[in-house]
């Protein structure tokens, strides 16, 4: 068994929104570059994966922020790993501010070969896996499933160059600028906190053109992503 | 006098491209991030200017790239001011892998009054502006005055969320997204090296429907970002 990482950061200027508060877009960047440094620091990042011809994919997240820590603020990442099946492997974050939680995630990531476009059976990094559970409960609910949903409004966007990473997929974090884009500002300014949810189906490949579709009822707002072809990613965001 | 000031960074997952290097728009991230602090450390930054309702505005920027830095790369950018004048100062800045110098910048900042939108004149701000100037000459020509140009494509977009800053206009360094958009992904991907001039004339604000029209001609490229009422933008980036 092993223990609970943690990593420093400082909020920078990039990170905040015009509240000058992080964005929900940059927490869970912070989130996602943690889980990127803390498997490759234990030895099954994508580095190791590579090699192989697989990467990790991540296919759900949970995120509940209860307050948006301010431009310079440094921060704390804790993170563990706390369940892992042939299917997926599930990773927890909590961002802190001194002993203050300001955010915590739980993701869940499987493996795909990138030649067959499969998802891999986990089996065979079990031993590798079982060296660094962390014998810890994930610090709130799964992140939820998704279905479909009649929506009331969209706009249409094309990927370019500044979306892509060297997959050249649409990045994870600009499905949450897409999202949060839609939303009202005032919203967004006078929020007391949020639980986003992400389910991602598949991805957006550069100059493909997407709709983003989206509905909200009170303080619940609700997002499918696609291409022409399909679903590419829903999610669910509600204020508290 | 003054001595040229150092400051250290690490390119991040968020900075690189598909080419997993850093990007012409997070290259000049971190000169923008390096001209604030060293101007707050210096006593004559934004922070110091607010209580007066001024603020620093970045009228021209001129920067070269020699090798852009990859992932996880430490790198140093140095900032120095050498030029002062009542309508203008002076900022440069040299990025450094060790003694390798990957890119070079010349920015030309102004000071506006918020409430009556004027620029001020920089007399007023002499004494502390003397302390701080280093006697080092530019390390590359100042940034080139551009002029109304015919283009032949655009494209067009709503300034949103996740593009604005404090003053709910468009933060400079989506311009920098917006025009690297416009450019074939090959010519971004197979550059030697490139120059970069911006002209900044007016601020995007939110909600605002803005045209990005270019053209090109062999390896440079010419744009004009307007909104309905002006032109907000000018900028070429030739490539080597």
């Amino acid at each position: 068994m092993a223990e609970i990482t943690s990593y420093k950061y400082r909020i920078e200027p990039q990170d905040v929104d015009f509240t000058l508060r992080a964005s929900a877009s940059s927490i869970i960047n912070y989130m996602l570059n943690v889980a990127g440094t803390d498997a490759d620091n234990k030895g099954f990042g994508v580095a190791s994966l590579q090699d192989n011809k697989y990467t990790w994919v991540l296919s759900r997240l949970g995120v509940e922020i209860y307050r948006q820590a301010e431009q310079y603020s440094n921060i704390v990442i804790d993170t563990w790993v706390n369940e892992f099946n042939r299917l997926s492997s599930t990773r927890n974050f909590r961002m802190r501010q001194d002993d203050e939680v300001l955010a915590a995630g739980v993701s869940q990531w499987c493996v795909l070969d990138m030649e067959s476009r499969q998802v891999v059976d986990l089996s065979i990094m079990k031993e590798r896996h079982d060296e660094v559970m962390v014998d810890a409960p994930s610090p709130i609910s799964a992140p939820a499933r998704l279905r479909p949903a009649e929506h009331t409004a969209s706009s249409e966007y094309t990927v370019a160059y500044s979306d892509i990473d060297f997959n050249r997929h649409m990045n994870t974090l600009r499905y949450v600028d897409m999202i949060f884009d839609a939303i009202s500002l005032d919203v967004i300014e006078n929020n007391c906190g949020m639980r986003i949810d992400f389910n991602f189906i598949a991805e957006a490949r550069y100059g493909e053109r997407l709709t983003i579709a989206h509905s909200h009822e009170g303080n619940t707002w609700l997002f499918e992503i696609s291409s022409s072809e399909k679903t590419l990613c829903r999610a669910k965001v509600e204020f508290k």
